[in-house]
């Protein structure tokens, strides 16, 4: 095995334990402006949250040998988790600090092969139904001349956040 | 950041290369037997091919705190990908030599969380419909004991393999 | 337009107020067993309940001329209201008399064509997971000589049923 | 059974015989100008295709009690009816005349009750991915108001229509 990546991550539960007391929009800006360290999933595969507002969240990427499946190109799952990132991101958005999300369930049309030459990976996130325990959400994922790679939507489930015992 | 993961793989071409003139299922055996170099996506996640037979494909791989995404659990992503792979497999089992499949959609239920505790992580993918152009599949994400983690199911699109010049 | 059918129904909330007190599977029984009418889409459409058990509902019905879309087979909607009912009664199956579930999203996979030679339609239902306030549920329709004609599976939300103020 | 409704409808196969030598945008309008019969389940559950442009249809119907499950609600197979014909027309509106197409998947996420107060439906489905072999739609279901009462996504594959004899 001739080619070798190496990556690095910090603890995630300092990444996970930032959530407490923000907004998920809050806490996505965190996130963005590098104040809480990324999660180790988004440096294993290398994308990041770029951009959030109300409703909305938007990752990018790069197409990588590394992601390579057996049939020679990129694997569908690395689109699923960019898509999965986006869209449950866009619900995160749209939450208080006193609510958490969680994903239950989603679906991925893969509607074109990524390879490396594929390039810049953007995986946009927008809420589709905001409902008090349940809301929806799609997705789209374009390479940067904003051809369609791929589409999805999600069910996320909507909880009250556990409080810290302070 | 802290911790640090290195990890292999060989040029991918050479694992797709090796699908040609073999059947899905003396390809997924070569995979397997390692006569065929892994995918390196099963590298940068960590998870194997373990047995295959005909409609029916297992991975198997270790939840990791590197898997983890911004709420303190492993990604969704890591299920979609184990999963994609089981059942992508699953149909590709059941092809001759002079057909090919791509997956063309994948619905994915997440039904309960995992974490570095939930250790080995299995996914099994059988075939459900056989078609000459359109085949489908089921999956099941485990933990070592048979606890259901995640399910899903996919829709692959079967075409004729290009064949090679020579 | 020379064909012509005439079907019947009781209010449906007669039916529903029959869930109030009851099981999910007492309730799905009591419509076995004509104890209380059978919901007004079953007559449209020409199925019924016809099994029920702890995580399980069978119904039948049959391929008619007045299922057809414009392009000439039975409409894929068809087999979708089976195997949600199929589905979001294998889910209610398993819930006491405190709780009630509503349907939040399905998935279909429609593998044959169905016509009015297809003739006896079956969709089962089995609940997959099990949870405290989301379950799922996969199904599967088939002919009278059991050849898979569609599958698909399914994500319920369960909750508190409103208590009746008497 | 006190309630009663009475639909009427023509051969079906005069109006899947009308696709041949339409283009599937030409056949779309010429079923909204009433040139070619309705599909009998358009009928049977009360909606009709009331437009359709390039990439884009769109459905009409009327929540009515006949369309209710055991839940006291209309039944979720009805919205996705409404979605499978607003999104499978959005896919034949791009075909030529030598194309048809088949819907092998259909995800729909069910995001508000339905109930006889809800009255207009509205379903619009508009193509996402265009293929030459697999095509993908979404659809969103809307009352009067535009309310979200449900929305989905579609896997259509394109084939060579078999050409007639004469």
């Amino acid at each position: 095995m001739d080619r070798t990546r190496t990556f690095s991550w910090h603890d995630p539960l300092l990444t996970s334990a930032a959530a407490e007391g923000r907004t998920g929009l809050e806490f996505l800006r965190a996130l963005i402006a590098e104040k809480v360290p990324p999660p180790p999933i988004a440096n294993a595969l290398d994308f990041k949250l770029v951009d959030a507002s109300d409703g909305y969240a938007r990752f990018e990427g790069t197409a990588a040998e590394f992601h390579y499946n057996p049939i020679g190109v990129v694997h569908g799952g690395v689109a699923c988790t960019l898509l999965d990132s986006a869209m449950g991101c866009a619900v995160m958005s749209t939450l208080d600090a006193r609510h958490a999300y969680t994903t239950v369930q989603l679906n991925v049309n893969l509607t074109r092969p990524i390879t490396r030459e594929t390039g810049r990976l953007i995986a946009e996130g927008r809420i589709v139904h905001r409902g008090s325990r349940i809301s929806t959400a799609d997705g789209k994922l374009v390479d940067a001349a904003g051809k369609l790679l791929a589409h999805a939507s999600t069910t996320c489930m909507i909880f009250d956040r556990p409080q810290s015992r302070n």
